[in-house]
């Protein structure tokens, strides 16, 4: 495949992140599972709802654009989720577990944070503005998944682990 | 190795970024060599010896805390690193060919973004303040590396890759 347009890396880049959501998707229940604390557990099945809305969201894009999802493999979005996974199977106190579960969490979500606002920005310059206020939509929902962990992190999961709370 | 501590997933988590760093430092140069566009080859530099200098405060912080960087392979970095080095074989104008480098530079300051914040919230639970101040200095650094980022791509790469400059 040749690349000649910001408009065909536009599509490359979608399909980048629709490959990412995929495996996210498949990814999100076994963390959720790992979880001790409900707050967590919940915000993590909450962002496994989001996430199957945002693939669905991309799809309608591409129908827009009259291109495929395609085949592409995220390598990225594999490294995060390969991290993560291993450290499920180091032993850890459940406290700690939950940090790290977090820690990995804000991880990908800011792997997507950077993906959208890539992609929200080509949306941008090639004047496609439906396109733009769909990827904005999903781009406030990973920052607002990303605070919510930020938040149960700080003041329930951490203080746990460190043994003040 | 059993985790049991907040303190142990801290240092942990310092061993992850700091890999992270050392991949990444061999990585900069070649983004920058890939890169037409000077502003863009100017920012990698620059960022290439910020990265160098925040390698060498995780060493501090590795002292402080009488711990080793040891030898964890960071698969989140490995797989962002593949996923940028993988476009630089694909044939692409040179326009788009920066905007991609651009994209893949800010999915890895976003991985900086979020592993800082995460060691940074333990040294603030931890109540090990001089490293907090320590690690707010790199976050500092990596937000603005991503918002230089940012500014190349929207001013200057962005346009020209969709035919509009």
């Amino acid at each position: 495949m040749t690349l000649e347009t910001l408009r065909d890396l536009y599509v490359e880049q979608l399909q980048d992140i629709h490959n990412a959501e995929e495996q996210l998707i498949e990814a999100l229940p076994k963390m959720a599972d790992n979880a001790s604390h409900e707050e967590l557990q919940n915000a993590l099945k909450k962002h496994l709802q989001e996430t199957k809305t945002q693939r669905e969201r991309l799809q309608q894009i591409f129908d827009r654009l009259g291109a495929e999802s395609g085949d592409h493999t995220c390598k990225g979005m594999a490294g995060l989720i390969t991290e993560g996974e291993e450290f499920l199977e180091e032993k850890v106190e459940e406290n700690v577990r939950d940090a790290a579960l977090i820690a990995s969490a804000q991880r990908i979500e800011h792997y997507e944070i950077a993906a959208y606002g890539t992609a929200r920005a080509y949306a941008e310059m090639l004047d496609r503005q439906e396109e733009h206020q769909i990827l904005s939509d999903t781009l406030q929902e990973e920052k607002h998944a990303d605070s919510t962990l930020n938040e149960i992190a700080i003041k329930v999961v951490n203080p746990e682990a460190a043994g003040v709370r």
